[in-house]
């Protein structure tokens, strides 16, 4: 018996995650079930792939997530059980929420959900709510062994997953150039794509100062010289600086402060960062 | 042994969610308890009720739910144990939380909680928070089995539950009229009270343009034309629909916008709602 | 095995918190883990200390609570297992977060947390989110038996342990003057540091009138007269009450409506409140 758990845009003012743990349990009274967010930013499809890779690492192998962001619910994208190479399985409609897994920790198979077989009994006139007839039910009878992976449905070509346009960072005359991917929402600090392998690259020290420039398309939304600080306690209380976040990529915060308010920084591929060692007569 | 369930709208920012938890696991350390949602709107017994049918029935026989939006804690509303037609259990002040249940699945039987014996030892001078000290300590014990149904309280008619006024819906010249009963709060969908089988009454299917009026009393606020599709993806990005949702009634959307915020709609048995095929003139 | 129960400010709408519970539940996979909220104001940590308090009580001897509200992660603040005079364990950053445990219920024994020992393997480059690998880690092994309390390392002076500043209630010239200390954020209710005790010796009986003040350092917001209730029904709707809250302290409200709001209150050791009988001339 492997856990369950489930992510969302659903939200928990309703009943509608409530419904899915009931058909769960229905499915198997003994299964565990956790929730990983249910307040992804509804339709937002990558927030929810990045939820993935921020979290799936820290269960168990054999884990099986539910992921339910799904705007295109009743159209003909594929309905699929991945297993990553980590050995986690994702349950979820095909339509990039797999982005993340797929290119950083790789898929190791996928399945489309045989719809026939895999479906809550006697939910045949509801076309809107996949999430508690389909993929609670479909995830809910895999962790609990009911069905095996191969029992979910006929196989497809991994390379066929859909995944959404990234772009990867690199190093350019001096700079370590990414995008903001995401923000660590209730602290207002950008979460970007440079790792900190790539960062290091630039010959960056821990209390060193660097240059920080965010571009959203053409234009400059701020250009300053902050602290590569361990933590937020090395710097003062309102203070900016570059720190390595718990996913070992460059973050930008103000300690006790939202950056992401303070500057109006979004996230998505076009919202560039590019950093850089502060040259020594600066 | 049973499933818990619990639903307040006493939200989760605090801890009295978590004291409620940590007194039914006190009754029965093996108990599992689930949430509902602790978001009802502060006092909004409708939608108590309303969340209640739109989940029980997902879940096992023998479930008990424990639902607390208690406007008149300290009164003399009655506190409650209704079991449904379904063999689900609720337990809750008699305030017309149990509306849709009884109207809907139907009651077989209710109790008043004696609170001589189903009150939390030691809690005899706290009047406020009878969702701890009562509603949640019964609820365990009544799910683990510590007592049965009977030693709950003494039976009363189950036609003497308190029920909400409630508009039935109707067919009435060509339309069906009804009420907005709830909000698919986080998607902006407005959900009827109008099922399915009336709506096809009018002899509309999958593709046919409908006709929607919805009044606030006696003012207008919407009229226009739009498509009854299967769900969704039928319709453009932007584009209202009319389609069934998930629990078999019928719904006013717009595709990845909110239709409530859009038009200004609200909820209650003074929003209606009327639906009619479009005729072949127009 | 012992429960465990997490305390943060993350919120629940990224992953942090998902991989914590990855992270206990890889320690062990039979634990049971439970929130007491996510929603703690961000870096509030007062308010982290007084939902401890709230709740505490109500779980079993032995259950464990993980309460990260951490502004100083990365600091020389220290990381610290408490054991309560009441048998229960709270797992902590050392910044006040034991404040109202340690003064209402006392702590029996403090030891600071050996991250040789208790951290989880390979976080080793991470330097904030210790909620994750200490806090969570070191929580769950405490819980599942993996290691006893004497494991968790060396014991500390209780009386070593962070104290956010208090100010006492007291009796003076016929007041019981006290602080607000914490909202019932959704109803908006005051809840005071003025005991049933305190407030008694007043002479004050259910339905007597009583004066209310309250000051925010100089400044006078609110003087008025109300009724002492036993609970919200036995005033009007809309009509302001006090009463005795579910932690048998004094408390202020409006029936139905929002004390906090109406009057623009807030909480903290300047937030002063006085109650006295009302004088028989007035």
């Amino acid at each position: 018996m492997d856990n369950l758990v489930f992510q969302t845009d659903f939200g928990t003012m309703d009943g509608a995650v409530s419904a899915m743990y009931g058909v769960a349990l229905d499915v198997c009274p003994e299964l565990r079930i956790f929730d990983l967010t249910h307040e992804i930013e509804p339709y937002n499809i990558w927030d929810a792939s990045y939820r993935l890779i921020q979290t799936v690492g820290y269960w168990r192998k054999g884990t099986v997530f539910v992921s339910v962001v799904d705007p295109g619910v009743g159209s003909t994208r594929r309905s699929v059980v991945a297993r990553t190479k980590g050995g986690h399985y994702v349950v979820t409609p095909d339509n990039g929420t797999l982005t993340h897994l797929k290119r950083l920790v790789g898929l190791e198979e996928a399945r489309i959900i045989d719809e026939t077989r895999n479906r809550l009994p006697n939910s045949g006139e509801s076309y809107t709510f996949h999430g508690r007839d389909i993929y609670a039910y479909t995830g809910a009878r895999l962790a609990s062994g009911t069905i095996t992976f191969e029992e979910v449905g006929d196989p497809i070509d991994v390379q066929s997953v859909v995944e959404l346009p990234v772009v990867d960072p690199e190093l350019r005359d001096g700079w370590a150039c990414g995008t903001i991917d995401v923000l660590d929402v209730r602290f207002g600090s950008l979460w970007t794509n440079i790792s900190r392998q790539m960062f290091l690259q630039l010959g960056i020290k821990h209390g060193d100062r660097v240059e920080i420039r965010i571009d959203n398309d053409t234009r400059t939304l701020y250009r300053n010289i902050m602290t590569y600080a361990k933590s937020f306690a090395d710097v003062y209380v309102g203070e900016p600086l570059v720190y390595i976040n718990s996913l070992d990529c460059v973050a930008v915060a103000i300690n006790q402060g939202s950056f992401s308010k303070a500057y109006n920084i979004g996230t998505g591929t076009n919202w560039h960062i590019s950093i850089r060692r502060l040259p020594d007569n600066l």
